[in-house]
This record gives C-alpha cells, structure tokens and sequence, in this order.
C-alpha cells in the first residue's frame, strides 16, 4: 500500500469554539480539504462534482477525538484513499500537530447519477487514475 | 411603516470562536434565518429559490457589532424589509439582547433568472404579498 | 426507556452546498441544536460549559446519511440520550422528514476539568436532572 | 502604499450552498485565511489573541458580490492592510479569479483588554511590524 498523502493548514479563528478548540465538526473541513486537494490537484478529478451527471455523495463521517487543536497550530492531515467498490470510495485520515494524533475518521462515498439519484459506478479512467497511485 | 419581525435564537456552540463570543461571521447565520422565517414562514415564499427559474442572490452584506453576545444568550433579531426596485430587496437587521443592541446589518438581494444569471423582475405576486404585509 | 425528545428545524440555505442538499457536515449543526436545546430548555443545564471549570467535549461524531434533505425542507430530529457512565454522555440522533429517515448518528462527551483538561465526573446534581427525565 | 498581499485558495464544497456558487458569508472564510495568514505568516504575529490580555475584535464587517465563484475555481484574495488608529486595524479585500473581480470587501478590528473588553492601544512592537511593511 502507498503511504499516506499529507496536507497541511493552520487552525483558524473560525474553526474554534467557546471552548478555545478546534469544534468538532470543525475536522470535516481539514478532512474535505485533504480529499478534493487530493482528488482535484493531484489526480486532477473535478471532486465531488465528477462528471456532468456523476456525483460523488457522503453516505457516512465518523471522527475520534484525542486531543484538542488551538488556534494558530499547524495540522497535518495524513488521507488513505480506499477503493470499497467499484461504486464506493473511502477516505480514511488521521490528524497530527508535531507528531501527536489530534484525530481521525473517514468519510465514505458513494457514486450517482444525479438525476436519478441512483448509485452508479464510477467512470473506470477515474478508478485507473487512482488505482495507479494508491 | 410596519413594525419589525422579530425572530428569536438561542446561541450555540458553533456559533462561538476562541474568543468566547459569538464569531463576527455568525451572525449571518441570524440573518439568513430571520429571512429565510419571514419569507417561508410569514409570507408562504420559497426562499431564495423563489420559482423554478428565479433565485434571489446576495449581493451586499454589512454588519456592525457593538457588544458581545456568548454562548445561551437568547437573541431576538429584528427584520425590516425593503423593496428597494422590482428587482433588489434590502433585509434590515438589529440584534438585541434583553434590550441591549449586540449588532445591526443588511443582506441586498437581486433577482435573477438562474440560467441566464440576469437581473429580471420579482414576480409580481412575490412583491404584492410583501407590500400588502410592509 | 423514555421516548425521543424531538426538535424541529427547516433546511437553511447555508446547511446546503452545490449538490442541491445538505452538506454531511452540516447536520451535525441539527445534532448540536438538539443536544443544547434538550440540556437547555428541558433540563435547564448551561451545555457543554456546565459549570465554571467542568465542560463536555466531543470524542466521538458519527452519523450515516440515508437520503437527501434539500432547502426549505422541514426536518424533526429525534434525540435519545445515554448515560454511558458517571464521565460520558452519548446522544443518539434521528433525523426524519415526514416519516423518511434522512440521517441517524451520534455524538459522545466526556466530562472534564477544563483547567487540567481531565476527566472528571460529571456533577451529581445533573446527572439526577438527567436520570429523571431519561 | 506597498503593494496587495495576495493568498490563494480553491473554492471547496462546503463554501457553496444550493445555488452552486459561493455562499454570501463564505467569503469572510476567504477574507479571515488572508488577515491570519498575513498576520501570523507574513509578520509572526498570533492573530487575533495577538498577547495573553490583548485581542483584536471585529467591529464591522462588508461584502460587494459582483460575479459568483464556483467548486473548484481557484480565488486570488488581495489583501490591503490600513492602520486607522492606535486600536482599530482595517483590512481591505478584493477577490479575484482569472483577473475578474469577484467580490470586494473589508474588515474592522479593534484592540481589546480581554479582561475589561474595553478599547486599549495596540502593542506598539505590533504596529511597528506593520509599519515597515505596508
């Protein structure tokens, strides 16, 4: 298996609550970022959008919390991309700062037409472009 | 003139940062809410979605914070709107809490056609509802 | 067991992103909005900052997303809580729209000293509120 | 005047609502990563809790929307910073794509004793870090 593609961010004023941390719905922002950065910039897909009728929909987030995140601290988002099915993608990540795990969870998805609203599978140059890198 | 509409919310979590207080970006989401009520809910409008092809989209925003609002404080949102053309309303706000003003702002909306992205009229039983009622 | 304590809530334009639904993240807002209006308004506890130095924070979210809620959409959240032990709170959510289950998940907190960031147990006195009702 | 600081940054999903462009309020995401990077990055200053007592607090916030930004589009935000006083900074936006002006804006902060919440001078090393820059 590849190792994990990072992405980086700080903590901003917005991602923090009364409680001086990171919320906790906070993360799913760090987690979307790293999957479309990932999608988008290194394999080039439009993501979630993927195609004029193809539509790539959560159908389940789930995240542990291990230790809180400040403002103004540097993340790093580590996300394992997972083929599940020919219809199904999943996006596990793990959030560290300077070493120590702050969180992890994942993010399944799961293909569609649009109009429909129907699981289809994912157009097979996208699953190429990904099988080629993990 | 008619008097405001007022809305009432409670503060949460997610509407606080670091600093303890409600983030300057929250209040939007007390904006959106009293028009989004005083439309659905008052004048029976589907909004801003107004018809299948008329959207009404943001083209100002302003706010102006004068004190703090925390975590529970019940919120009463003031709305005075305005039918500034037959294309562009003006939504009015002042936020108070138990009589003390926390924030005042406005929300410019102009109607489009959605496939053109052009200015067009309000529906003129749009407008009529809002001016039987302001 | 005690019924669900149920919250309703309309579909806001910024719960919704450019797939036309709600965003997965954005019913977590739902799942917090149920979580401090039932400590809140039904046990009248000041949540997740109970007292001075002791708070709830998230170590687990969770949630599965069923069908899609679009804008306008009139949503009832269907909230059980548990009482896992004397430190952990667990809420377990329902979302329906007219009988259609849209999403279900849950949040876990854990009690602690905000000074040290510890586990604590939460105070006698809501853990009783709680006990009452539940 | 020195020149704009320019920060870029792709639209991502959560930033869009159901009209499939850039949600009004999610601009101030765009305008509050320009200001803490500028501030944190560009002058190693933590922003806005910029000591232990002293914070800068918004005062007032304005957005012009002038064409919709979508998924994916890549914004280039210009930032000019503007010393009004010895307590209130303005930080003046314009956002870009392609050369096409999107959206422009502005952001007030006050210096704040947190302790007090009253109106105090910024750190004089601060305003000097910004004087030999802009």
């Amino acid at each position: 298996m590849a190792d994990s593609f990072v992405f980086e961010d700080n903590v901003h004023i917005y991602d923090t609550d009364a409680q001086g941390i990171v919320h906790y719905a906070g993360y799913y922002r760090f987690f979307t970022d790293a999957t479309e950065d990932f999608m988008h910039e290194t394999l080039g897909i439009n993501f979630p959008l993927i195609e004029k009728d193809i539509w790539l929909v959560v159908v389940e987030s789930e995240a542990h919390y291990h230790k809180p995140a400040m403002l103004g601290d540097m993340l790093s988002v580590m996300l394992n991309p997972e083929i599940v099915s020919d219809k199904v993608l999943k996006f596990n990540f793990e959030i560290l700062r300077s070493g120590d795990r702050i969180c992890d969870g994942h993010i399944t998805q799961i293909s569609i037409n649009k109009n429909e609203w129907k699981a289809v599978p994912i157009p097979e140059q996208i699953l190429d472009k990904m099988k080629r890198i993990l």
